[in-house]
């Protein structure tokens, strides 16, 4: 029986790990893949406070040993369905049934992929899912955004400043973002034309070498293809959170992200969850590790 | 004109900061003391994500190192007021009036000490005024904790995972904390009677070479002291967020604290605030860095 039990070990995981530990409570950490979740794949990391450089490999190492020497447990496992009903939560994997007093879920969210030949090659080296994490790579470049959500124009805005020139690539006419937010890319658009929208329009290919070079774009309208120039790619199709073993018993948003109070609070006493899987203004490393140090404490200081 | 003005450098202040340079803004951080804030003070940071030990003064030095390289400026100034009425932000300082789009208020709170002789000597040698931060140094100690209101039951519970045994030291017969908390404080002391609770009782003196050892209380009411042998004290009493100066202009809690919203925004567009000085659930390192993070954004995304 533990008094903690965390599933998923990227970085709102490991701070978890660490706050829990910190306050003696006997913790476990439940990883399916690897650790460090999303961030092991970052390849440097510039906007993590303390650190000018490092790869997010890197840093979830350092976290996962900092929990580990406080006294965490780490299990490779997937969790395979929980039951919250109980005052003793259980998490069932595909092995065993464990039981914990405080359920904390870290288990994260994944972009969706443009679903294009070559992109995993290209992801890193040109390609991108988070215009805040790499925007500052494209300072003077020339960048596509694909997507028409929120996020998307967020990119677009955020990038402005910084990109020379951005290409607004979407499917479809329409735009499913806030207006707000549409009306601010399309003002930047019509003052110095450093954004150009282009709707109906689809990426088929990316080109390069070493680094992506240039795109290839379908518009479905004219049905004629174009090529575009650009040394960055920036994917904002929708983010997926891994929230399909908790749909039952927790609330979620519309897109599947589990509703959380300021305490980390799910719809359940002692089920907490932090990090990219909850509804967060913003999902980087950082915030995450303030959600788990947050859970924890609202737990540990609650009784 | 600056885009963004940070009024405070602790860690909060100087994430604000990173994240404003990623984003290209023209960036200013005004600090009146020195680098760090409170964090500065602390001798040994276990929970920051990262570093398995590391100082307060070398955190907060790879943090503004961090933030300078990336091209924010830095000035020592004391902010004597601030003019927010209209959309160009005005910040005086003694010598000079500064103006800025947004404004980012990252100054702070800080303990209330005792007020009781030899409580700076003592300050990270026995005394704390974190229970999260410090109690881990006390595993099977024995600790006090000095307050009535909502912390110094957080504390009690907090440490009842750590200490041997907890003197709960109230100057008053009632408690200002919510009933549950004092009820939960209740449950473990007659349980296990490992919370003692000392109501009408002050601490007059600490004592000790190098390390606290134990400290006099006087019960108020039977006028009689008492020396009570503890390796901890944890100051509880209050905190008090640096807000003068932007009372006139923001809403403050009862307490002082600047209230903001889930993107750290205050009442006034594009003025924010972040870390110890907002109405914020947990006052961490890394949660004062998360809010910085969620201000730059919030104001980069908005436009």
């Amino acid at each position: 029986m533990y008094d903690i039990i965390i599933i998923g070990a990227g970085p709102a995981g490991l701070t978890s790990a660490i706050y829990a530990r910190m306050a003696n409570k006997k913790t476990l950490v439940l990883e399916k893949n690897y650790i460090g979740g999303q961030t092991a794949n970052i390849y440097d990391i510039k906007n993590y406070p303390g650190f000018e450089n490092i790869s997010g490999f890197e840093l979830a190492e350092k976290m996962k040993l900092q929990s580990k020497n406080l006294g965490a447990e780490f299990k490779t496992a997937e969790v395979k369905s929980v039951n919250f009903t109980e005052e003793i939560k259980q998490v069932q994997t595909f092995t065993e049934t464990l039981e914990s007093k405080c359920v904390i879920i870290a288990t994260g969210a994944y972009a969706k992929p443009l679903d294009v030949k070559n992109e995993k090659q290209f992801y890193g080296k040109g390609l991108s899912y988070c215009a805040t994490c790499d925007g500052n790579f494209f300072k003077n470049k020339i960048v596509a955004v694909v997507g028409g959500g929120n996020t998307s124009m967020d990119d677009c805005l955020y990038l402005s400043n910084l990109a020379q020139k951005i290409y607004l690539i979407h499917r479809r006419d329409e735009f499913t973002c806030l207006d707000t937010k549409l009306d601010a890319v399309k003002q930047i658009s019509t003052q110095d034309s450093k954004i150009e929208i282009l709707t109906n329009t689809v990426v088929t290919a990316l080109n390069g070498n070493e680094l992506l070079q240039s795109i290839n774009i379908l518009n479905k309208q004219t049905n004629k293809t174009n090529t575009l120039k650009v040394d960055g790619l920036f994917v904002a199709i929708g983010r997926m959170p891994d929230t399909e073993i908790f749909k039952q018993q927790l609330k979620l948003t519309t897109n599947g992200f589990i509703e959380t109070n300021i305490n980390m609070e799910t719809n359940i006493k002692n089920v907490y969850a932090v990090g990219d899987v909850r509804n967060t203004p913003l999902r980087q490393i950082v915030t995450a590790c303030a959600d788990g140090a947050v859970a924890v404490n609202h737990f540990i200081k609650q009784k």
